[in-house]
């Protein structure tokens, strides 16, 4: 295992203590690092708290601010935070308009959120399925929330931000979910600390197309295909599953998982942009960067959301965080 | 190799057409890929120009905007541009109050750019040299320019955004340059797509104590070690280099090399922050990410610009690219 780090025992509490440090303008970190919270509450604005398996940096921690998350509980790698986690970060952000939490859809994630929303009043969740690639999976029924979790964050931030009402955060939230598709493809695999070794084997000459992004598998191990070839058959599922719903305005986003560079990010931005808009999608928003990543793993994932007018203005509303940046 | 490509000699283009079409609102590209500039120009600004090999990204391309530079010259991977790009570049971006380039120290970046500045009219020129790690290297007399030619970008281009005259640019661009030192320390190889395989070998329990940018040797190869005592020595020497200058307020900036997430790359700055405030550096602006890379290196750097007050309002001021954003 190559990795920077002390002891695999602290990795976690290192690096959110150096993020915190970093980012200290923005956010604050909860007591016993349960969670990190947005340093300015705004009274009488609903509070959204995220949260999940650490390892997926800068998802949420990075995602904290002015105009997305209040909280993010960050769990151990690749597990679930506990819910006293998720209800520590009610009681620090709640002001009293009531919680959305936005959970990514694996069993850990959603039997402890639940857990915390019972136990805590006025709180409503968004669960996120964005991962076209296999239904059902290692951690999942259903469908894998996956890099579409950022598009939801974000333009449900941007709502509460406005002041949008609890019930309204919800309908919202679940509506971008809806329009929403993602799909990966991993050339290696990443390592987890405590495991110390790769998550799984691959070849040199293979890939893994339909990833998840805690190396979960996808639909098949492959040849290493070109970009082109892997944009088209992974554009070509996210469009299948759209069916009449992929056409017309769209965000692109292409997402790294860790340990892919943006000149890679790019070419494959180029492919997919150029396999959408043949398909009749037209991207008027774009993202390109690794933002839900799986540790140090290489490969990246494709995310379509499609825009209606009301979704592009508050995709494109002022946003402060430490891993989106815009308008302020 | 793994990488997401179609063809090597098809990288570059595509990745830079990804690129320009992803932030159309900021850039655009010149004619045969030869830069890319500014989209809105701000006549009688000074221009800033800069470039050098690829496989840096997001520098320099991805520092084009308000606020940092009107045009950047990619070369192909790792090998300078040609001066007929930086002329083309001037030729598109000098609104008549003349250009500074802002040149890494590689031979073949300096010859190229030299020859530029002379063919064309009212250029200066700042040499970042801020890599402590070894004097002279594989493609550098003297020391290497790396990571801190952000931080020079970043304040030079503030300085031009308020109206800066060229030969106060060009004394501020030495002046910060003189400020920043940085050192780095590599995990693992890059790859260059057009050779196909790692451009050094180190073993799975090696690492490569002050490495280059383009996988130049450092200072030595050394066993791994933890990430205290790695910033230990890389603060020390950066600390030591500095002499004197080594107190007081200071810009932190924990560079990833393209291979490395963001975990890793809080927690090294966790560590590199408390080895120079233990030394009399207070840390009052912070960056950590992956800006000045080298492909898919696993890696990463440690940069610290000691700041003034003129230099700390300049990094505070807006900025507008790609790949840094605040204040607007």
């Amino acid at each position: 295992m190559k990795k920077f780090l002390n002891s695999v025992d602290t990795v976690l509490i290192e690096s959110l203590d150096g993020f915190a440090a970093a980012h200290a303008d923005i956010l604050i970190l909860g007591e016993k690092h349960k969670f990190i919270r947005r340093r300015e509450l705004k009274p009488g604005k609903v509070a959204l708290i995220s949260g999940g398996g650490s390892g997926h940096e800068p998802l949420h921690g990075g995602l904290v601010g002015h105009g997305m998350l209040d909280a993010a509980c960050p769990g151990q790698v690749f597990t679930s935070p506990t819910p006293d986690q998720m209800l520590a970060a009610v009681d620090a952000v709640d002001t009293g308009a009531g919680c959305l939490f936005i959970v990514k859809n694996y069993e850990g994630d959603v039997m402890n959120f639940d857990m915390a929303a019972e136990m805590a009043d006025g709180v409503l969740q968004v669960v996120t399925n964005d991962d076209v690639a296999v239904e059902n999976s290692s951690y999942t029924t259903g469908r894998r929330g996956v890099a579409g979790t950022l598009v939801v964050e974000k333009i449900v931030g941007a709502g509460a931000e406005q002041g949008m009402a609890l019930p309204d955060l919800k309908v919202l939230g679940d509506r971008v979910n809806a329009a929403t598709r993602s799909m990966g493809v991993a050339l290696t695999s990443g390592t987890v600390p405590a495991a110390g070794k790769p998550t799984f084997e691959i070849g040199d000459g293979e890939m893994e197309f339909g990833v998840g992004i805690h190396g979960e598998p996808g639909r098949r191990r492959d040849a290493l295909k070109s970009a082109d070839a892997i944009a088209e058959e992974v554009c070509a599922a996210i469009a299948g599953d759209l069916g009449d719903r992929a056409k017309g305005p769209a965000l692109l986003f292409v997402n790294g998982f860790g340990g892919t560079p943006s000149m890679e990010l790019y070419l494959m931005y180029n492919s997919a942009r150029r396999m959408f808009e043949k398909q009749g999608v037209t991207v008027i928003r774009s993202l390109v960067g690794s933002y839900v990543t799986s540790l140090d793993m290489a490969g990246c994932s494709i995310t379509l959301s499609m825009l209606d007018d009301q979704m592009t203005a508050l995709w494109d509303a002022p946003v402060h965080t430490a891993a989106l940046r815009w308008g302020m």
